[in-house]
Parts: C-alpha cells; structure tokens; sequence
C-alpha cells in the first residue's frame, strides 16, 4: 500500500505547509484535518475561516497581499450591507460569500460539513482529503481581562487586543471526530502538525478526545512544526498569548504543551531546543512555493527519522 | 388632515411610475403596496424582486443599463458559486446579496417582513411608506405546456417561453395583507394601480381577499395606469400572456380584468378606449425621469376627475 500523511492544521500559517506537502506527495496520499473552532454564524451564513482558507491557498486562490481571503476578492455585499446599517466589523468579500452561502444551504438540507467540504474540494480539482475535525459544533471562546469573548470577537473585532486568560473549546468534549479523522491519523506512515497557534488553533482538535486518543495511539510519527521564528511568532498573537499565560515564548514551552504524543519538534534555525523532545533545525519562513515545499520536506524528513 | 395617495404596484414597470409620484408628492404622503408573489429562496436567501426594484429605483440605485438590479453591480458571487458547481439561472449579484442575507437573517431572527422593509428603506432615506401585500407565504406559480413552474423559473429561467394556461397563488386566498395595506387602499385620496402585469404582477395583490375587499370598499377614486403600448407590452410578457389566454390585447380587457373597482384606466396614445371604464389619454413610456413624472400627474389628474 502506498504511503499515507496527514497533518493537523489551523489557518494561514498551516494552509502553507498543507500547500508544500500537497506539491511534492503523491496525489490522494495527503490527509488535511482542520480546525473548526474558529467556525461561527454571521448573518446566518456559516463561515469556517480555515476551512476555506485551506481550499483558496491549494487551489491558487488565496489573497496574498491582504494574507487571508481571496486573491481579486471585491467587497459590494460588505459596501451594500454596510449602506443599509449592518455590521461591518467582519469582512465577507463578494466571491468568499459563496462558499458561506453553498455551506448554509447544504447544512439546512441536512448535509455534513465533511461531505460538503468534500465537494468543495472536488469541484476544484483538489487531490486530497480536507477533513473538518468534526462535524459537531465546536466554539472557541476566549476568556480575556474584558470578558469572555466568542474566537471572531477576540481575533478580527478587537484584533487580539484583550489580555487573554485562557481558552475554551464549547462542545469539544462531547464532539466525535469527523469521519476519517481517527483513520487517517491511526493509518499514515506520519502525522505532521502544522505550525498554526497551539492554544488556539491546534488545541480545538485536540480537545475532541478521540483525536487526542488517535495521537497518542498511532503508531505512526507524530512531528508538529513550531508555530516560533527568533523567538516570536511569524504572524498572529502566539508569542503575545505565550507572554499572557505566563509562558516562557520558547520551543521548549512548544514541545510540553503538546506533550508525550509528539515526537519530534521542526524548528526554526538556531533557535532554542526543546528540552524534552526530539527536533531538527530549518528555516521555518514560507514565503514563497519552494519555502513551502522546503519545510514540508525537512517535517516529512524528521518525521522518517523518527519511525522504526 | 394632507393628502394620501397609493399605489399597488409590481416589478420594474411599477417602480417607475412610483418613482415618478414618488418624486412630486409631499414627502409621507405616498403608499406603495408590493406584490411579493415572485418572492421566493434561492439557496435559502429570501429574494423579493419586485420590493428589492423599487427600493433600487427610488433610492437611485437601479441598473440603468440592465433594466434591473443594481447599478455598478459586480458578479464575483455568481462566478465562485459557478466554480463550486452551483447553479446560475438566477444571477444574484454582489451588492444585491446584502439585501438577501440581511432579510434572511431578521425574518430568521422573527422579524416581519413589513419591518425589514420599512428599516431598509429608512436606511436609504426614503420618505414614502413600502409594504409588502403580505407577510405570509404567497408564491405565484405558472401553469404551462410544459407543466406547472414556479415564477421564477418560469420568469428568468426559461425567459416566459413555455405557453401560459394559467396562473395561480398559493397561499393567497389564506393570507392577511400586510399592516397598514388595507388601511393605506381606504384611506387615500387616490388609489393607483402601476402598469406592471395585471396577470403575473396585480393578480397577487388582488388574490388576497381583504385587498381585493378593500379596492371595492375603498371611498378613493382607484385609477390604473394601463401596461399596454400600442397594443404590445413594453416590456415584460404582458402581450404574449394575454394572447396565449385567448384574450384581445386590448385596453378593454385590461379594465375587464379589473373589474367593477376600476373607476378609470389611464391608456397610451391613440391605444383602444376600454369600453367599461373612464379613461384618459397620456404618452405612457417612463423612459427618463420627466417621463415618470409627467405619467404620475396625468393618472393623478384622472383620479382627480373621478373623485366627487
């Protein structure tokens, strides 16, 4: 049987290493299971921000000057809605609305999430496996110094600006994985997990306690990649998070709060070591195509390592 | 107490005979009743083409180029929903959509359509009252030679191709006007009815019992302005649907159709004088807003001569 992969993944930061292993393994060896904490309704329209995200980086359709969304995205809904009172303080671009709109009307209609993924996927010729990491309704809230905020709250209205106390995943415990998850997590020859936030991004998979169970019963290796560069975060509020838990912003911290399911930590040039797992060194950046296809290969490398 | 004046009126034909009282009445003083029997959902977002037309005419935002729709509308909706494998008989466009995904929401959250509109249009500042006919379900269907097709489908789909045998309107006959549309027909000073459809775009209005009750009961003059040119329709299927009913595509039909609570049709050029019914003459084409106006002053002035 040819060789199986699967990596857990957030937003931007992870649809890129997901766009890196999706160049250069087999088509259709490739398992994406993504994070859908960040889901939430806005005017009715069920939006999956990493979902889509994943899709418009893999097809060529992410926006990469903006750094989320569409490339050529227009705003007419967001400027008519807008005209007539509505709340504008989370952008829907014009083309973006479709795949919100196809979603809603396909969930009313009593289809999955993973099944209506699936066809997103297919109608754009993708040759992968993009899983949601559940079909039941998982919600990050962040507990900050100005109350509990739902995730769309705390990220794109008040752009991570509230001290943050700590972060629950409503309906986690109580969610079965999407159909597949555990599979392809107990069947690849490697699991990778993708630099995305930890606390918030990789986190809501790992709250759902089959997935966790899955990681720490696969015989497969499990690498993540460090969501760290010099000591800060790429992109995003993972150092400022690190910095409000109280947390040392080091690869070490990284590798514990994983724990005993991860095997082996990619991280970026010299930076610090993890103390308790093993690791291997790159430059972890991806700005352009073959960044991306080089830290797919360094994680797929170290994940090699680490089997038999 | 001032004058009153209303109007029952349907698609883009309607609006401008609105636009034009709209802009020589007393601001307050104006009524328009809309058919909302076209009104349908499509991929579960609530379309209602005829109220979406005025509010775009009378705001001044209507596609002039079109004939329909927004002005400086964009298709980046259509175009994702196209790729995703979605269907694209219906062109939803951009700025349209906020319309849709607002009223889904509010009629979601258990708002009444009658509100919806009164907040869109004081959203554009519109000083004239718009009320849907109803607030309750009425779909107009369309029985043809190639079976029974709901309005749309029949109307933009298939471009009004199949034979007409006849029309009906489900949920008419069990439907409440709307607040305020029964009081508007009995209380005005002039009741007008716009040269939209009399069978696809009147006939909704007139199937709900307390609005047809009200046009016989009503002390004003009700006067029609009549959707024929020359003995053809302007625009719209008009012509072709009374020919396919077996009817003389005269202004006397028209004013039969209407029946005993027409007081007078107001008829294009040297057109056929309706036999049963008091009329007037005028150049009927609302091409340029002068146009609409000079319209609007001749039906008024018939009604004017009708009353006392």
């Amino acid at each position: 049987m040819s060789a199986r992969y699967t990596v857990l993944t957030g937003g931007v930061g992870g649809a890129k290493l997901v766009d890196g292993l999706y160049r250069i393994l087999p088509p259709h060896s490739l398992t994406a299971i993504v994070n859908t904490g960040d889901d939430f309704r806005h005017y009715g329209l069920p939006v999956s921000p990493d979902i889509d995200t994943l899709l418009y980086t893999l097809s060529g359709r992410s926006n990469q000057t903006l750094g989320w969304g569409r490339e050529g995205e227009t705003w007419n809904f967001m400027a008519a809605l807008t005209s007539l009172g509505g709340e504008n303080w989370f952008n829907l671009g014009d083309g973006d609305l479709a795949l919100h709109v196809l979603r809603g009307h396909a969930l009313a209609s009593g289809e999955t999430l993973t099944s209506i993924i699936a066809s997103f996927a297919a109608a754009w010729n993708l040759a992968l496996t993009i899983l949601p990491m559940t079909d039941d309704a998982v919600a990050t809230f962040v507990d900050t110094d100005e109350g509990l905020l739902p995730f769309q709250r705390y990220f794109v209205e008040r752009r991570c600006e509230p001290k943050l106390l700590s972060v629950q995943f409503d309906g986690a415990q109580a969610a079965a994985a999407a159909p597949g998850v555990v599979e392809a997590i107990m069947t690849s020859d490697a699991v990778l997990v993708a630099p995305s936030n930890p606390w918030l991004s990789v986190d809501p998979l790992l709250a759902i306690p089959t997935i966790r169970a899955a990681l720490v019963a696969t015989p497969a290796p499990v690498v993540a990649v460090s969501p760290l560069v010099g000591g800060t975060a790429v992109k995003g509020p993972t150092a400022k998070l690190m910095a409000e838990l109280g947390l040392a912003i080091t690869n070490d911290t990284i590798a514990e709060h994983y724990g005993s399911w991860l095997d082996a930590l990619l991280i970026h040039g010299d930076d610090d070591a993890p103390a308790g797992a093993a690791h291997a060194r790159t430059d972890t950046l991806m700005h352009t195509a073959d960044d991306r296809i080089c830290v797919a290969r360094a994680a797929l490398a170290l994940a090699e390592g680490c089997s038999g």
